[in-house]
């Protein structure tokens, strides 16, 4: 006999919209004296004194930006709020508060939306943000997931993509290309499953890739070590859409160019490896993979002793003015002009 | 020799995302003092002082809240603003910023998104609010708009769902029961040009029917009036999703019971007559329509003298001890339990 899954689900249709968001959302304790009042109201309200706030929003769509074919419900969850998280952190702000808004099709039961919220729990819990509101709606294909997020900071700390100055140092958090390989596995092992759903995949060589792709941290360690080390950036960017797409950004909006290293690129073993195994260029991988969420910004040249050496920190190169363009430096010492070639949902594969 | 109605098609992989969002947000003009960054950052910045941020989203999804069988898409763009504000306004607010998210499947133009995002530039003129920020992606199927509203209102003035007290009046702005009225005569217009396409459709004896469905308007003037007139509301929502559900938020938000008097609802004549040639009961299609964007409050009894009169305002009925119920009271002086019939896009037709 089959085994009876049909016990474990609940139709939406039987909560209703409201019934489901107070159902999603009944656990989430308020963590942040600025959110006055959170879901439940017309709005939310929050209280921010002497401080800006950022806000920000991603839409993260079924088939575009994630395959629930080897991505969790719950890691979902945990990765659409920090796919968020990270932009805020981007400008130096600490975030206080999301919203999540979800659009599903009736093949969800309520059992899969409930993962999906507990991934979002964790992330609220572990970033200390609260979640004070969304929408909830059917749609007629897949899932989509909308998140905004909002962040406090004081008017002086913000950090802009645009004050990068000439000879400033070029400097990312973490390590790179991780997070594309982590998706090439996926969809490697994904391959294998379907010609032989018996075969049982060993993906713990691969298991610092996996990590990357299903389970993102966003860097608010980096904006509390700066802070720490009193390190201001002239400017920071998030490199989610890919290194090389986000350093050309960065220029434009700060009006330089600059020169990255190639021998620079931080790059776990594993990255190295599995490239080889891959046959990919792990240079490009890192440049242009995307979906890796660290912080790439720029500081004044004085500020390098408080860089060198700290291993959440790899100095990549440097600004130049604009007039000498956008290079990176290959091993050869050959000069290749950047290119944005980071992640566009609107191209075709 | 047909039209080449191709040389108006600009494909959205031409620009790619990030074109995309300039190419889109480009005319839109900072009118908020509280914006210090809009669009072009990883998030805007906003500096409010001393007052509280109000924070709402809404979604809103091909095939389950429009059809653009119907509904040109510069209006869905004015109408997905309107759909938000009037959340700002049901907490006393004031709007001043909004984020807007859009996924579109590749059968969208470049000239199907400017037409959206008219809609949506017309919205934030009128409503002097600022789009602030947004993603924009590809779908599988059909179109979805995101959006996040942000506002600001002093402490002492925001008003929640919770505030009604025994003997305050029910009152809300406007008339009901137009927008969906507007909804059934466009379905008919559709059906018939289904099957005539050759047939002209005479719209203007339902033309305040169609606007009401087709370019609502969130009720900020409400919110300036009732500030005028010296009315802080002891309790406010939107009721959008339908009077008959929203009255019964207000009553469990805020503890109470309420009488609603069936002759006070406020009808447009349009809406009697239209109800009469549908065979639809004009009282039923007034509590649970929904989509009209009015306010529905509780004030003080003393504030009578101001309300009394005003043509903005009708009072429905008042607010009752919790044990007494939630009764609309009919023209024939029976005491019928209100029950939540609003819109619920779980729900199936």
């Amino acid at each position: 006999m089959f085994e009876n899954k049909e016990n474990s689900r609940t139709s939406l249709e039987e909560l209703g919209e409201f019934g489901l968001i107070d159902h999603l959302t009944r656990h989430f304790k308020i963590k942040q004296s600025t959110t006055v009042k959170g879901v439940g109201d017309d709005a939310a309200v929050l209280r921010f004194k002497d401080v800006d706030t950022v806000v920000t929003t991603d839409l993260l769509v079924e088939g575009v930006h994630f395959d629930l074919g080897y991505m969790p419900l719950k890691h979902l969850g945990y990765k659409a709020v920090m796919v968020n998280l990270s932009d805020v952190y981007a400008m130096n702000a600490r975030a206080t508060q999301i919203t999540v808004s979800i659009a599903v099709s009736n093949r969800f039961p309520l059992e899969a939306l409930e993962e999906l919220y507990a991934g979002i729990a964790l992330a609220c819990e572990l970033y200390k943000v609260d979640l004070v509101g969304g929408d909830t709606t059917s749609s007629n294909k897949g899932m989509l997931i909308s998140v905004t997020a909002i962040g406090t900071a004081k008017k002086e700390d913000v950090v802009y993509r645009s004050g990068a100055k000439p000879n400033d140092l070029l400097v990312v958090s973490g390590d790179l290309g991780g997070a594309y390989l982590g998706l090439q596995v996926l969809k490697r092992e994904q391959e294998v499953f379907a010609v032989n759903p018996k075969n049982q995949p060993d993906l713990s060589p691969y298991a610092y890739l996996v990590e990357r792709q299903l389970k993102p941290e966003a860097r608010k360690d980096i904006v509390e070590l700066l802070e720490k080390l009193d390190v201001r950036p002239t400017s920071m960017i998030d490199i989610s859409d890919g290194l090389s797409s986000e350093i050309l950004h960065l220029c434009k909006e700060s009006n330089v160019g600059c020169f990255l290293y190639e021998d620079k690129i931080p790059l776990d073993p594993t990255v190295i490896s599995t490239c080889e195994e891959f046959n990919l260029d792990s240079s490009m991988v890192a440049l242009n993979g995307g979906e890796d969420y660290e912080l790439l910004f720029t500081v004044d040249q004085k500020k390098f002793p408080k860089i060198k050496g700290n291993p959440n920190f790899t100095v990549l190169g440097h600004v130049t003015e604009k007039e000498e363009g956008a290079y990176l430096i290959s091993r050869n010492n050959s000069k290749i002009p950047l290119t944005a070639q980071g992640w566009d949902s609107f191209a075709s594969d």
